[in-house]
This record gives C-alpha cells, sequence and structure tokens, in this order.
C-alpha cells in the first residue's frame, strides 16, 4: 500500500519554511503500514497543484495534501480541489457555527474573509479541526483517496490523528503494525549492532524488524512486526526483555522519552532533590530539566560556574587546585558538585567542566575532553568523557545529556 | 529562470530525516535570482531516480540533486546518473589521493569500499568536496544543468557554497540580485508593517522588494532588488539608513546576527562583564550566552535559582518580599539581578521570574508574565512581559531573548 504527500507553498520552495509535515506524516503512515513512496512541494499554483494530483494519483492509492487552505488570496488549494474532483463549494452550517463561536472565544471580529472558511467542496467528507479555521478534507476518485489539510503542524496532526487515520485503517483495513521503540545513550550503532548481532538474527525467524535511528549521543532501537495472528505483539515484549542482559547499561528509556525526564520521574519517585554546578554546559543542563514541566517539584536550581572566580567565590573550590590540575580536572569538578550540593541544599548535584570547543583544546585536553561528577550525601563520582565533536553545540548538547544520564545510573546502583 | 531540487533518500519517506537541505538550496538560489519550482523527494530506486530526472529537466534548465552517494549498496545515486547520462565510471586519481590523506588524518584504515568514491562519472566536472568523501558532479544534458550532492548538510552547503554557486552565476549570468536582513525584537509583524507603510511604497518606486520573516519573537525583513545599473546597492543602503526613524528602537542587528552575539559584541566593546539570575528561563540565558565561541571574555556565570529557597539562601532576596510579592514580581526579580551582580563580581546582571506554564498561571499573573531585571553598578531597571503563548518552550525561549534585548537597549543608553 503506497502514497504520496504533496505539500502546497511558495514558502516552502523559497526557503523560509522547511517542510516538517511530510516527515511527521511520513512516519506516522509507516506506523500503519502505508508506506510513502514520494513527496512533491509545490506552489501555490492551480495548473501545478492539479498536475501533480493527477500524476501521484496513478501512482498510489493516498494521496496527502498540506497547504493553501488559509483564508487569503493566494491560497487556491480548495478552489483548486473542486476543479479537480468536479464539485462546487456550498456553506457548511455547523462549520460556520464552529468557526464563529471559535472567534468569539477569541474577541476577535468574524469577518467576511472568515465566513469563507465554512464554504467547503460539496462532494468531500469533512474532518473537522477542532484547533483552527481550516476544515480537512476527504475526497475519493478512481478508487484513489485523497486528504486535504492546512499546513499549520499542530492543526495538521490534530486532525490526522483525531479523523485521518483512524478513518485510513479502516477504509483500507491497513495490517496491525506493532512499533515499540528502546532508547540507548552513550553507545555507537555499530557497537550495538555487534551486541546484537544473534538478537537480530532470532527477530528474523519472527518477521520481526529492527531499526537504529542514531541521533549525536543516542541511538534509538525501532522494532517493528504485523500482527497477523495476535501473537506478535507478545513475541516482540518476550525479545524486548532479553535486551537487560545484552545491552541494559546503555537502554535509558522507552517510546518517547527523553533522559531529562528520566532523570526527573526518578527524583519524583524517591522524592529527591537535584541541584546543578555547570562549567562547559553553560547553563544547558538546568535548561533542559526546566523543560519538563512539573520540574519545580525536584530542581532547586544551580551555579553556572563559568569563570574561575566563579567557582572558586561562589562554590568554594579551591583555587590551588585549579592552578594545579586546571578547570577542567576531577579535582574540580568533583568540588563544584559536592558544594553546589550544600549550597543549593540538594540531595543530588551535577556538575560539569569541560572543553566545548572549537578553541582551547590542548594535546593533554583536546576539544570535547569533559569531566563530570555526581554528588550525593555519602558519595562523589566523577568520569571524563572523550567527545569526538569539533562541534561546539554539539559537545554542550551531548556533554548534557552524558551528565544526566550519569545520574540516572547512580540512582539505580544506590 | 527555474530550477528543481531533488532529493534522493528513503529516510527522507519515513519520516526518519527531515529535509532540511532543500529549504537551504531554495534560499540560496533565490538570493541568486534563480526561483525553485518544485521540490521532489523520492526513493533509493534506480527507475525512481531516472523518470524523476526526466520529468524534471522537461521543466527547468537547472535540476539540483541531494542524497544517495555514500559507499554502502543501497546508495545507487551515481550509477544511475551513469546510466542517465550514458557514460561510466572511471578512477580519478588527484580524489583518490585526497581521500587516501583524510583517512591517514582520521587514523582510519582506507578500505576497497573507500576507494569506490574516487570511482566518478566520466563526463561530469567534478565539484571537490573538502570536507567529506563524495565528491559532487556537475552534468549537462540538452542545455540543462544537473548537480549532484551529498545529502550531509555539511558538506552539501560546503560544495554549492565554494564550487556550485560561483559556476552557477557564470553559466546562467544570473542577475546581480542585492540582498540585505535587518533583524528586529519584540514587536509582531502587523505592527511593522504599519509603520513601514510609506516606506514599503517608497521602495516600489525603485524596483526593491521586502519580505516580512517572523519567528517567535522576532521579524526579519529582507530587502531585495536586482542591480542592473550598479546603483540598486547604493539605493537600498539609503533606504535601509531610513529604518532608524520608523522602526529603530525594534533593530537589535543585521544579517546574520543573534541577540546573544549582539550582546556579547557590546560586552567585549565595552570590556564590560555578565551574570545571570535565572528562574523561569532556568539555565537558557546562560545556554544562549555559552552558544557563542568566546563568550568566556565577557560572561561570569550566574545562579539558576528556581526554587524560592535557592533565591533566599544564595542570592539573599528577602523572603518577606517573596510572601508579599510573590516569586514573579518586580521586587523580587531587582534583588535577583542586584544581588547576582555583587555575587559573581559583575559589571551587569540579568534575572528573570515568571510563569513559562501550562499550569502555574493565576489571574493575575497568567501564564506568560514574565519580570526581567537588569543590574548595573548605578542603576536597576525592571519590565513585566506579557507574552502570549501557552506553550512552555516558547514562552522560555522568547523570554530569553527579550531579556538579553533588554540589556542590550539598557547599554545604548548608558
Amino acid at each position: 500500500m503506497l502514497a504520496e504527500i504533496i505539500t502546497i507553498g511558495d514558502e516552502l520552495l523559497i526557503g523560509q519554511t522547511i517542510d516538517t509535515n511530510s516527515a511527521w506524516i511520513g512516519e506516522q503512515l509507516s506506523l500503519i503500514g502505508i508506506k510513502v513512496h514520494q513527496v512533491t512541494s509545490i506552489t501555490d499554483n492551480e495548473k501545478h497543484i492539479l498536475t501533480a494530483l493527477e500524476e501521484a494519483s496513478k501512482r498510489v492509492s493516498l494521496v496527502i495534501l498540506t497547504g493553501g487552505l488559509g483564508p487569503t488570496k493566494d491560497d487556491i488549494t480548495k478552489e483548486t480541489l473542486c476543479k479537480y474532483f468536479n464539485t462546487e463549494l456550498i456553506l457548511n452550517a455547523p462549520i460556520l457555527e464552529h468557526l464563529k463561536e471559535r472567534y468569539k472565544a477569541f474577541n476577535v471580529t468574524f469577518s467576511k474573509v472568515n465566513q469563507d472558511q465554512a464554504f467547503l467542496p460539496k462532494s468531500c467528507t469533512i474532518l473537522p479541526n477542532t484547533r483552527g479555521s481550516a476544515s480537512g478534507m476527504w475526497f475519493e476518485k478512481n478508487k484513489v483517496v485523497f486528504i486535504s489539510l492546512p499546513g499549520v503542524p499542530y492543526e495538521m496532526k490534530g486532525i490526522l490523528t483525531d479523523e485521518g487515520f483512524p478513518k485510513l485503517k479502516t477504509h483500507f483495513s491497513t495490517p496491525n503494525v506493532i512499533h515499540k521503540t528502546v532508547r540507548t545513550i552513550g553507545v555507537p550503532e555499530s557497537k550495538l549492532a555487534e551486541l546484537l548481532v544473534d538478537w537480530e538474527n532470532s527477530l528474523a525467524n519472527h518477521n520481526i524488524k529492527l531499526a537504529y535511528l542514531p541521533s549525536p549521543g543516542f541511538v534509538r532501537l525501532r522494532i517493528s512486526g504485523v500482527d497477523t495472528n495476535g501473537e506478535v505483539e507478545q513475541i516482540i515484549i518476550d525479545k524486548l526483555n532479553e535486551l537487560p542482559h545484552l545491552i541494559g547499561g546503555y537502554i535509558y528509556g522507552f517510546e518517547k522519552e527523553t533522559i531529562e525526564q528520566v532523570v526527573g520521574n526518578l527524583l519524583i519517585n524517591q522524592n529527591k532533590t537535584l541541584c546543578t554546578a555547570e562549567s562547559c554546559t553553560g547553563g544547558n543542563i538546568g535548561h533542559l530539566i526546566t523543560q519538563v514541566s512539573g520540574s519545580s517539584a525536584y530542581f532547586n536550581g544551580g551555579v553556572i560556574s563559568y569563570a574561575n572566580a566563579v567557582k572558586i567565590n561562589v562554590l568554594n573550590v579551591k583555587e590551588e587546585d585549579i592552578l594545579k590540575f586546571g578547570a577542567v580536572s576531577q579535582q574540580v569538578v568533583q568540588q563544584m558538585a559536592q558544594n553546589a550540593r550544600k549550597l543549593l541544599k540538594s540531595d543530588y548535584a551535577i556538575s560539569t567542566s569541560g572543553i566545548a570547543g572549537p578553541t582551547g583544546g590542548t594535546e593533554e585536553k583536546p576539544v570535547g575532553t569533559v569531566w563530570v561528577s555526581i554528588a550525593s550525601e555519602n558519595k562523589t563520582i566523577s568520569k571524563i568523557y572523550r567527545l569526538p565533536y569539533n562541534n561546539r553545540e554539539r559537545n554542550i548538547s551531548v556533554a548534557s545529556s552524558y551528565a544526566l544520564n550519569l545520574l540516572r545510573k547512580e540512582f539505580l546502583e544506590d
């Protein structure tokens, strides 16, 4: 079962907007067993839209369009669809009511232009948009399904999740594809593949597929199988239960969990508090932790001790140790963690000191060298990382994730 | 002059990778007067690639391809191009030498697979890749130019910038398009448009175009004109000189400058130091400042005073003021800045306290309420922002930028 995606809008072609919609739709369709054959981004032009529709419909049985449904005159998708499906726009009374209520709630005057959004093609099935003004539309022609959606990602995702995907599953009797994601940190894809070679071979016997999805510092493992007999989900679960013996130390979470969420949940469950003392990560660990809603329950705060004077004056790091061992050293990073923990009256402290680059590296401590320390009441552990990146942003980002992961591991051992 | 972009790779269609390449290429081509007509993302499949090439070449005079040039067997772009252009792969001795040196520098063994990357189509002009192993290729057929590039953004951008764009400008005698970007902060697009209505009309007399490019908290203004007679650049400069009178307070920078870079340069030029005291922004201001290489010259560090106890114990904020006025108040935010400035012995301090959401808002202080304070030796200023977002990440991000901008404005007044 193949699909194509057509994204409409001049802003996509002049680079003003990056098309993130088609990647999301592609991923979601693959999760229900529909494969995307092609993505085409085109101009807001009637002839261009008609040609793209005609060509896609010859190749696949599902065409999803996004964009061009706004109220301004450069948005012409709706009128063009009427032409293609040989239908006309008619006023939809329930949608008009919904729009009027929406504008009232936002205290915005309802104008003629807004009313136009309640005119919808007669022959389509409407996929209601509870998050915005432009309705989704479902058409069928020569056994091909066409879904037209607004380009705003939040609205597009909402309509497909609430209306589009359930309807697609029924209409095409899509296979029941089971997906599970296992998230690892701090191990390269090649090493994981080596550790999992026998396990991966054993999956093939059950027609279960494994995908490695790497990003800096992380590799996600996605395990997928088509459940034809109701047994595949259990086989996948059994197979996942074998992973802790093979790669347990690298697994930090499942499905959509981030390392900062996992650490936050561990802290909440054990009713512990955390603080930070950041040098090379410059506040990014605090930023990651506080991106999680509810983090005030366990995060007290931190000290960004970027200058050595702040390490000495605020965190009471011994000046002679900085002179003797350097700011990027075990001696300094462990004092940062221990003293921050006391100063911010927290159960745990994470500290970092390293060389983010691109300058500042030496032969002994090249760019990417990062010391991390975790202090708790009775224990301080420290670890050196030698990150392979000559990229400041990447070193900061990966060092922050690794520091959070070191706390996670320490937590599990306690 | 029209172009099309073809991006090749299964990972683009299943949503594993977001195609950022075509937006970048689209923007860069529009800067040299070439308009992108269509972007097509296709599978790593010979027939699919051949069809896409054939169709695009009928519509436009420039086709840029990215992806499918890796050394593994699923990458088939090079072989497919040989078929399309009726040529063959031959060993390119200088490229082979370059690859060998590259692998030697990285201490990696040079294998048969690596050697294959030195086999390149006989009929193409090679666009050397100084950042990776896969060379760029320039073909011509029936007056259409085809450029094939690796999919890695860093390598693709490098080859086009160093080799592709200069060659395109000569080959197609593209017009000399002049672009200038003016960056504003803290003003909605609609208000800017209102303030600039006469100015914008005056541009039309000179055939100069204005584009508004909004992102949360910011609007970029891009002014473009085709310089046919060598005079347009001066007219644009004269027009830009009129902007300070109209919207001067909102302009923070030009071209690619970020607010954190602008603030950093102001601090460097006046030899001043900065520290932070962050509550709702949770370390993000420190993170933004330290993303800039060289920030250690002016950034001492900061205190992330997320919990009230840290505001009281580390930053000496008066407990009775927190009880009386709340943590999100002018009284608290100004003490945070003043006391952080002393504690971290800095010339300037930025502080924030607000409600990032999605929970925690009240009628009096809804989600998006943020107090910012700037303290210097003789002066403390504070300002309240009421951000319109019900989105935690966006509130944190925009509050951080606005706080940096408040420092910038204060700096200019001193």
